[in-house]
């Protein structure tokens, strides 16, 4: 029996990975009808991760208070699976662009409620907690969610407080001694969306702050922020977080997990991958099936297509990439270790237009690749 | 070695058979560096015809003077090919719309210096002569054609006239008997470009006629003057031509090549594909490649990606269409034999701004399609 694997990202604004799962499984199985098809959504860390990981490993949302972005108690909720032994959680659930509100200011948002998340799911037992990053509002390298879990941020005056992006300067010393013992044998693993150093031109400011709200002089302030923060990590705990990639991830979140709670940074693909045990299930596929909304050089960066790519390659398996559009700078993701790249645009068509069509021209593709396939390979 | 066979149609408007051609060949050279490319740009009978041919096979354009479509003189060209032993028409060159300058009138237009030619070919020797139909100004049915090679249309006065489409009623007897003897031994081929009845609601005048100038009452008399004419050959030379497919291609030039010449109708890249025997040269490749403009239910009716999918079937061999779009009615195509459809749009993006990017988005496609090829198929 033919083995295929679907591990599609999402397209952007028109189908979810998990729509676009259910679409390649079905022309599978009606091109090979006796096939096995195993579909992997694939998640970023970014809004929809913990849905993805609930439909995959099966398991339950946990929902509790904790503080917005503006220290106000919200509802959020994260995700347990494989019996409670891992806890999913995505920061956008308590620290997401649409819980800024009005008030968009990466200078004054915290992460906070991340922390208050990840101490919940440890107390209930987690012994591995995966963490999302990606669509946050903040710019606090993660000293909000530190604070939450006992690390103390003192000021020059040795008081302590709680950083936000704004104040990130005026931190004179971390100290890491009253970490939550509740964490100690958990492993925490960080999901980044991008693999960007914590500062500079690359860095967290510069590439999103000005989408968080930020203008140009406080991007220049925040950035000036991140900078202080690595030097103090750096002298009190050590660790030179700089160029960690995923370090920049979500306004420093990734420098901030790396250096306070000593986890992993992974781009998203790669957790999930992981997680699925993706080379033992692949092994003996026939094929494996990825595709995203648009295939540029952004998507090399450790991105869902670059991810399968190279795990395609490794196990020797024709990888193909079904994607909405083809960009600049992709031309690398053959040596990455991608068979062919197929886009979906039956017709000549604006995408205002052609939108419309995504399910069917994705069916178009898929049925075409495996009419080829199955020519050839069976 | 690997042989790979290229038979492209054009894609109309913005790369010829022969662009695309030469783009696919490039491609299998780079993915498959030493593998034998048989590239072979498709012809229907129209406009560039006979460049392929003499692109194709070799051979020489011979220029001579006939009556254009008002019986006028006007220098025309044909093929000779195969050292002579071939001659290669396409009506267009003394028939065509272009000729038919601002008194674009169906019912005036003649095909007379088109038996002009065929007579030239066959004085000069011809054994075989191709006429390809398509994209005529004419709707006589050929009857121009035929009286340039001594067939009488008699009136009911019983004198000999030259019928064009304003006067096919007139015909009273049709007299075949002082046909050019230079025509016997010699074997007619017609290319048609489409798979027509004669008359009726699919003929020649009601599909075509009104592009050639013709008002809606004028329509109807061509038609009625096709019907006519029609009964008078199954009188006159026993022959039933209302239902052979081409029969009204070119305004029923079809009909009149079967009627008054005895020739064969095929659809234009059956002709090609008898003339370069393809079952011979495709039999050992490993993959046949063709492609047009745009693929859709006429795509069906004979024209170039159907009959290559038919032939691909019949010897086994995978075939795949690159195309530029794909419309509705399309999905036969698989079932005459077609592998698998790939249209060339990387982007979304609208014809008026994809069409600058065909080189390219072909190219992309071929080169993707080869990849995945390669990955099963050595």
């Amino acid at each position: 029996m033919e083995k295929f694997i679907c591990i599609p990202d999402s397209f952007q604004g028109t189908a979810s990975s998990l729509e676009v799962c259910r679409i390649m499984s079905r022309k599978i199985s009606e091109v090979y009808p006796d096939s096995e098809v195993i579909a992997i959504p694939a998640a970023d860390g970014g809004e929809g991760s913990v849905s993805v990981f609930l439909k995959v490993f099966g398991g339950e949302w946990v929902q509790t208070e904790v503080k917005d972005p503006h220290f106000h108690d919200v509802q959020a909720s994260y995700g347990l699976v494989d019996d409670g032994r891992v806890a999913v959680i995505e920061m956008a659930s308590c620290a997401g662009i649409p819980l800024a509100g009005k008030t968009k200011n990466p200078e004054l948002t915290t992460t906070y409620g991340v922390g208050q998340l990840i101490l919940n799911a440890a107390q209930r037992g987690a012994k591995i907690i995966i963490v999302g990053l990606g669509d946050s509002c903040t710019n606090d390298g993660g000293c909000g969610m530190a604070s939450a879990l006992g690390v103390q941020f003192l000021d020059r005056e040795q008081k302590a407080f709680i950083p936000n992006g704004g104040t990130l300067m005026d931190i004179h010393y971390i100290d890491k001694t009253g970490l939550a013992k509740e964490l100690s044998g958990v492993e925490i693993i960080t999901m980044c969306d991008i693999d960007s150093p914590l500062y500079g031109l690359r860095g967290a400011a510069h590439v999103c702050a000005s989408h968080k709200g930020a203008d140009t002089e406080q991007v220049a302030h925040l950035d000036q922020g991140l900078i202080h923060l690595c030097t103090r990590i750096k002298e009190d705990i050590n660790l030179d977080v700089a160029n960690i990639p995923g370090a920049g991830a979500a306004g420093g979140m990734g420098a901030g997990m790396a250096a306070f709670l000593g986890s992993k940074l992974k781009m998203g693909i790669e957790v999930v991958l992981d997680m699925v045990h993706f080379n033992d299930i692949a092994r003996d596929a026939k094929l494996i099936m990825t595709g995203e909304g648009q295939l540029d050089g952004e998507s090399l960066c450790g991105k869902v297509v670059d991810g399968v790519a190279k795990r395609a390659k490794a196990l020797g398996i024709p990888s193909v990439a079904v994607v909405g559009g083809v960009g600049e700078g992709m031309d690398g993701i053959y040596e990455k270790g991608l068979t062919g790249v197929f886009p979906i645009n039956r017709r000549p068509q604006d995408f205002s237009e052609s939108r419309f069509y995504t399910e069917e021209n994705i069916a178009f593709a898929v049925e075409n690749i495996l009419r080829l396939v199955r020519a050839y390979g069976n």
